[in-house]
């Protein structure tokens, strides 16, 4: 990975106090070579395409007018701000974005002053940035900005509206900047996405001046020809500012303005910069601008990888063997398979079709597979209502994001105890994301909860079957199924379907010496090392314990009673995970035996490669090995 | 307990089928025999009051018009729905309403056919009945309602909005009634409540139709006397209609109505059902309607307790002796004290500035002690915000609601390291509001969290020391202070602040056979289980751990290597929590004890008043008592 080239504008651009040296009339110039940068980039580096070039306008003149770091600027969900960390000190080392030890593939604070607020989840910045505004007015602050810049697929979360419902009666200086493109990473959904369409296309403003037109020519002694375009145009700013939504939450509105155009964003900002109290401007991009394959298919071109640059030939892994699938494509596909016999199953994402792949079964059952927005909160009180009537919800959301809903899963789900299926894709270590997207937390906070069925599946196999089982009649109970990004092991994945009996776990290997107490995934990490510790002479047992809740209790007395040490191992947090689980059981049937928890360590765990994360956190193959012989050579492993 | 005796016309309703043979004339009577029957109830037996009478009118016209249960019914929050439940079969139980094995004060879907869907949380309303509308639609079953109740209160959450942003382009068949009444328990807050205030009294048009008017003046030929009134109801309804926010969000919107005309809500509601598609009517009602007294101070008399109907007294415990304060007050007027000397501290509230007693300061402190409405999300990401900027916040979220902010726990707080105290207030079993409202679940879901601080005070001078400590500079972590509703132990609460060592519990009494480790409240039930134990002559020894994290590892090593047997105590479920802990931290050590855990079962634990919750789950003083005594004889406890 080398370093890339700026052009001769860019290259002299270190911080934004060298932006704002420029003309004016230089802007244009690098935003040019600013995008350029950044398809340089991301061609060879691979990340996130589309956002950062929709913004690169709004960027150039955010740090243009605005005096950061002083001035406080929070990049909602934050994979646009590649332009800003560029802009911001990180040019020379922004090829290391996204790599193991690189540069966060999102604004961090740890990373740069600039940096106002960590992002990655979205829909945060307005309750943030509305935070500082209200820090700075009470310290008397009362020049220093604060600005969240937020897309309209990040709108249609709870969150901001909770925090625009607060703004509107805060009295403090907070610019929210709506980037209209229409998208999130898939297309945009509901009727926020509409009402923007139509204020941007004026149509309630040209229906309701139709409807004045028709009315005024009841009157009589009315005269059309006196009624100038004097009259429409205070017309239009009347009914433009009673009809708006954001006005009606006492925020004052400004805009459309064309976020592709540099100099006009230049002057409306600095314009808004001294009007006190809150605001909302209103911009309209193209996601992928400038790069036009990126501006004709967003969702592809959101994160494509690597990439030719001149042809656009997107870099794709080429192997001569058969490959497994992707667990993601695994649920995908097999939902399909599952509708198709079972008329009340449904589908249900919260703006992840393509990264769920819930996608196929839209295509083909659209009025059965739902995509609700950014809104897990709703996804999952939805999914309660449908399943009040019988309905077999299917609602797939990643790990990290069911924190958003976590409260709807306890209220409205397990405490009614409704049998719906929570999919959390993404579960584990997710790589490149970083700590944001890792979903470490599920196992904790999902079987602390009563009525809960906590499984994992160790292939795809195990996951088509849990799939099924789960939306069998006999399940009464709330039902997670958690599996990682990225790749099984079956190249031959699609099994004939199998029930298999809720809290029960398998035995993969008899042995001695040790039992590895594996769930889901990394399973396989443990076939690896109990082969290469048979070659060492070692003989541990392997269980594939499918349910962290319930366990597999006759399984455990079994092992229990055989075995004086045994190895958890999961892609979670082994504070109170599986690990605790067993525990736990092995403290309420007074076994004491030693116990080994391998898993996410109890700290944050940076980006990169999964496997260079799963090496890091010692629970890959080698450091199962590693840890069962320690263990049988009883050295001390804290 | 005794039955309360109904009116003549009520005496005959047993069910919707016995309303619905009524002439539409009777109504009136029975809405006032309904109100009665509400008033003479919760004056005996206590319970909520002021949002059941704010709706007799909308539940009597409900029940009348649609075909409950067949149509689905849901009750936003549910503390409306007593009404509801004395309509729909449970007249002659509702004197047990929340006692022990009694009706539950929330809508239950186990409880009757009539409660579409479980509540307690609010907001949740629409989500489920859109949810509901959905399978309706697919299931072809066209005439069916959905209908959800939801206050203007509940409406400042974000999960409402992420709802009719779907709903709005769902094309089901769902009525939200948004029942405007200014309050949700303490009074309403927002751009919203403005909004809707602002709708109500026409404020927008007004103001429109003034600048049409000037505008039209300056028009030459423009003559005033022929403008008509027709003109101008023309124009409201064009204006009311392009101004309106649910409009915007494509819902069609009818209203607002007089919610206390039964009369006119049966006929609204007969029009409505004949129109497909999502739609809002917005009604305007009087929380504690046809009480005088809760009329004027609906806060207090949101849920008042016992009462004398006539005179209004409210009941009050006397006692002679000083009696301990409530954990709430001790924290309200703590962090006063506190905020005294530190310029830095702030205090946040979602809507909960009574039950929390943040009331207190924001009396006094108005600018630093915020409530935020029903947005539990914001909160904590506001609190987040405002620590970027070094603000020490204390964010007073009760245990259960916290559920609602997890995400932003995790991302927006410890992911970053931000020292925000989180104050879980209503920790532990809370009593009458039963299983939705137990704060069960906080400290696995919070512990498996890094770099997160988890305490609980044992009494009121522990809750200052560590309300004391997370302010303090030195202190750089997210820290959580878990306490239980209702009072502590120390009638003498005002103690110095003094700092506590994080991380490091207390020998509360040295002894041998067993050592009890409690967290918390708990650990006054321990001390008196000692005392009573002592006397049979046992001698256990108690340790105060306080933090659940980290853990004292240092008094953890000293009681390994002392005690054979432990017993953990703490008022949050087993799964995962404090005793979890403990048994991960012997595992760690290769330490093998018997560890035996008391806490709330893995299972839902129903209401009643908290020493009733406390004695069925085994952890009061007798509870720990016989664990002690069953131990120390071996005796087999699973």
């Amino acid at each position: 990975m080398e370093e890339i080239k700026a052009g001769p504008l860019l290259s002299q651009i270190n911080y934004p106090a060298d932006l704002r040296k420029l003309n004016k009339t230089d802007l244009q110039q690098v935003c040019n070579e600013l995008r350029q940068f950044i398809i340089d980039c991301v061609s060879v580096n691979g990340g996130h395409f589309g956002a950062s070039l929709g913004v690169v306008e709004l960027t150039v003149a955010l740090h243009y007018v605005m005096n950061t770091p002083d001035d406080q600027l929070v990049w909602d969900v934050g994979h646009q701000a590649y332009g800003h960390k560029i802009l911001t000190g990180r040019r020379s080392v922004f090829h290391t974005n996204r790599k193991y030890h690189g540069l966060s593939g999102f604004p961090k604070r740890s990373e740069s002053e600039y940096d106002a607020f960590g992002v990655g989840h979205s829909s945060t910045s307005i309750s943030a940035a509305l935070g500082m505004a209200i820090a700075s007015k009470l310290k008397g602050e009362t020049q220093r900005q604060h600005i969240a810049v937020i897309g309209d697929g990040a709108m249609t979360a709870g969150l901001p509206f909770e925090a625009l419902n607060h703004a509107g009666v805060s009295n403090s200086n907070i610019l929210v900047i709506l980037n209209d493109n229409n998208m999130s990473i898939d297309p945009n959904v509901g009727a926020l996405k509409e009402y923007l369409t139509d204020i941007t296309t004026s149509h309630t403003y040209n229906k309701f001046r139709d409807d004045i037109w028709k009315l005024l020519g009841k009157v009589p002694g009315m005269d059309f020809q006196k009624i100038g375009s004097k009259l429409e145009a205070s017309l239009k700013g009347m009914v433009s500012k009673s009809s708006n939504l954001f006005e009606a939450l006492n925020m004052r509105y400004f805009g459309p303005v064309d976020g592709h155009n540099v100099i006009k964003l230049v002057e409306t900002l600095d314009h808004l910069k001294d009007i006190p109290g809150p605001k909302l401007l209103h911009i309209k991009t193209v996601k992928g601008k400038g790069y036009d394959l990126a501006e004709q298919d967003q969702t592809l071109w959101h994160a494509p990888g690597t990439f030719d640059k001149v042809t656009g030939k997107i870099n794709k892994k080429i192997s001569t063997v058969a490959e497994p699938p992707k667990y993601q494509d695994v649920f995908g596909h097999s939902i399909i398979e599952l509708a198709e016999k079972n008329p009340l199953i449904m589908g249900i994402t919260p703006a992840m079709p393509s990264g769920c792949s819930l996608k196929y079964m839209m295509e083909v059952m659209p009025d059965r597979a739902l995509d609700v927005g950014i809104a897990e909160q709703h996804a999952v009180t939805l999914s309660a209502g449908l399943a009040t009537r019988g309905m077999k919800v299917f609602c797939n959301i990643y790990s990290s994001f069911m924190q958003r809903g976590y409260d709807m899963v306890v209220h409205d789900v397990a405490i009614q105890k409704l049998p719906v299926i929570f999919c959390l894709d993404r579960a584990g270590l997710v790589g490149d994301d970083g700590p944001t997207h890792h979903g470490c937390y599920d196992i904790p906070f999902m079987r602390c909860i009563p009525n809960m069925v906590v499984s994992a599946p160790m292939n795809e196999a195990e996951l088509r079957n849990l799939m099924y089982t789960a939306q069998l009649d006999e399940n009464k109970l709330p039902f997670v199924i958690r599996y990682p990004r990225g790749q099984g092991v079956m190249p031959e994945w699609r099994t004939p379907f199998e029930k298999i009996e809720i809290g029960k776990g398998r035995m993969i290997k008899d042995g001695e010496d040790v039992a590895i107490l594996t769930i889901g995934h990394p399973g396989n990490f443990a076939v690896m090392a109990c082969k290469q510790l048979q070659e060492e002479g070692l003989n541990p047992a392997h269980y594939d314990m499918r349910f962290a809740k319930p366990l597999d209790e006759e399984l455990l007395h079994e092992i229990a009673q055989k075995f004086n040490k045994i190895i958890t191992v999961e892609d979670g947090t082994i504070v109170g995970g599986f690990g605790s689980a067993v525990l736990e059981f092995m403290a309420a049937h007074n076994y004491t035996p030693e116990v080994h928890m391998l898993g996410i360590p109890d700290r944050l765990v940076e980006h990169g490669k999964p496997e260079e994360l799963h090496r890091e956190c010692g629970y890959d193959a080698k450091g199962i090995a590693e840890a069962v012989k320690k263990f049988v050579a009883n050295v001390a492993m804290v």
